[in-house]
């Protein structure tokens, strides 16, 4: 089959390489229907060293159930599923208490022989766990908002869940990526009225506007922190949603939110410390979020997306072919698009 | 009248000051009946410069209301009253949602002409806010404990409040002071069945088992965090509670955590930068905790020191006279002694 594979910063191709197996009676081989290319890929996008093996990429995906292996029930072939983007066997103490990111036995796409989303086919390995039945066709139109429950509108959802949104609190979210828009679209979802949203593309934040934004502020850094205490009679907002994971991003965080308030980070850190010293402690500010636990979210989310309450998919704004997506990486780290849709 | 000032390092004073008078209507004159040292008072005492001004002392007390501002209702001269560590008007947004350590009318005691706790009375601002009534004589038994609902005992609580103490949740306390002993009784109290209490003095430990830590562990470091590790299966405990305030306790503390689980801080930070980079993205970790508002939590912890069920005023283990507080200071700095109580 074909898939993708990166070898180096700015060097993704799609190659072939061998067909999915089963290899274990928990797999599922899924055939991809859609897939798409993550805010996350471009980081090793923009600084993966050359010379190793290549890398499987992807890790979104929705897709049709092919075969499945001996232990796994509930599916047949034919279904259309959802994977999330982290594979999981929902069953172990971490999975019951909603956290299959730190599953016992799961693991990420595209590492250690596990294929990425960004292919013809996937095994899927604890497919009983992972996979979750989506009650539409395979041309339905809704699957570009299906696709985000994989990854960015779940991310979305974990910053709000984690930071505390609900009617009574005001948010800012930093960052007008995808993860950014599905944020402020999570937030609006779990009743804010008031949503300060920080990003400088006028195309990505009137999105975030018909998401939900009430405010968009262009600034960033000190100034950024300005305007939103200036928005927000001094005090910054009850919860942050960071959804860049740059230092400036997280930095910016602190200084926004208000006093005894909570900040649900989701971007992928590229800081490796937080100033989160005596001020903060003084100020009772929490940090909490983290990398998603979409699977644990998927079936709460679901009929929302299924009766078109919400349109998450909408942060799409370019479809590619399988041979295409190289073009997509460029246009996404060039910021000619906010999230490519890939179509096998 | 008599009260502590300290001047610089090591150099704390009792002295003549001037004796408190209502300066505004919502104010009260306490004489105080009990007061004490804190650890956090050691930070200044280690590493305050000389030659400033000197600073009146002491965060934590309770006493008889002498004299009522006309704005105070609810208290009569000769109520027993208990002042949280933060005085607050117990009625703006901030302290309407439980935090009476940002309240916008509210402040530190020892500050800005107001009188710190270490002497024989004080001027209370925002009485009708701050100070809760004790139903028992001047000459109680349960002094003591009703002393830490001021500062220590609540600073305990928050922590384990904050980092979501239940029957369900392991824990670790990190630190064997006054407040990490406190932090053990409250995880206790909560709930908690598996309370692992790091600290290397065996005394202090002693009374943390009795207040009912289940493990001691007296590493730190690297060999603290695998010590805890190694106790809870790899996987480390849900909830940490912080109860020192160093760059290494935080640093364990991140160890510490069980993926998914949250660090409660209330040791007052002396450390800049909190290590939370993408490994703990990846491990969806919660830093929260921060100043205690003590306010906050003495109703409902009250009864259960008025009916003995808690004992957190075991953690003096020294009593001094208001003139030998310079003694006390030395006492704690040194380690001989845990927590000093005042009687002026």
């Amino acid at each position: 089959m074909r898939a993708t594979v990166m070898y180096g910063a700015g060097d993704v191709r799609v190659e072939n390489v061998p067909d999915p197996v089963l290899q274990n009676p928990t797999d599922a081989i899924v055939r991809v229907v859609r897939s798409c290319i993550c805010g996350s890929d471009l980081w090793p996008y923009g600084s993966m060293p050359t010379g190793g093996q290549g890398r499987r990429m992807g890790h979104e995906f929705l897709g049709v159930v092919e075969e499945l292996g001996a232990d796994v029930s509930g599916f047949k072939a034919g279904d259309l599923v959802v994977a999330p983007f982290v594979w999981a066997d929902n069953t172990c103490d971490f999975c019951r208490q909603g956290l299959q990111t730190s599953c016992r036995h799961g693991g990420q796409w595209g590492l250690h022989g596990v294929d990425g989303g960004q292919g013809e086919a996937v095994r899927v390995p604890q497919a009983q766990g992972t996979l979750v039945k989506l009650p539409v066709a395979e041309d339905s139109a809704l699957l570009p908002s299906l696709l985000t429950l994989s990854d960015v509108f779940c991310t979305g959802h974990h910053a709000a869940v984690t930071a505390g949104v609900n009617p009574r609190t005001t948010v800012t979210v930093v960052g007008d990526g995808a993860v950014g828009l599905c944020a402020v679209l999570a937030a609006k979802r779990l009743g804010a009225e008031r949503i300060i949203l920080m990003g400088r593309h006028k195309d990505r934040t009137d999105l975030g506007r018909e998401f939900g934004a009430t405010d968009v502020v262009a600034e960033r850094g000190e100034e950024g922190i300005e305007r939103v205490r200036e928005l927000t009679g001094g005090d910054g907002t009850h919860t942050v949603l960071e959804c860049v994971g740059t230092q400036q991003a997280i930095d910016m965080s602190i200084g926004i939110v208000r006093d005894g308030g909570a900040i649900g980070r989701v971007g992928a850190a590229q800081y490796t410390q937080v100033p989160m010293g005596f001020d903060t402690v003084m100020r009772n500010i929490t940090m909490t979020g983290g990398v998603a636990p979409a699977r644990a979210y998927i079936e709460e989310l679901l009929p929302d997306v299924l009766d078109s309450l919400i349109e998450p998919g909408r942060v799409f704004d370019r479809t590619v072919g399988l041979d295409e997506v190289p073009d997509g990486y460029r246009a996404m780290a060039d910021r000619q698009a906010l999230k490519v849709l890939i179509r096998p």
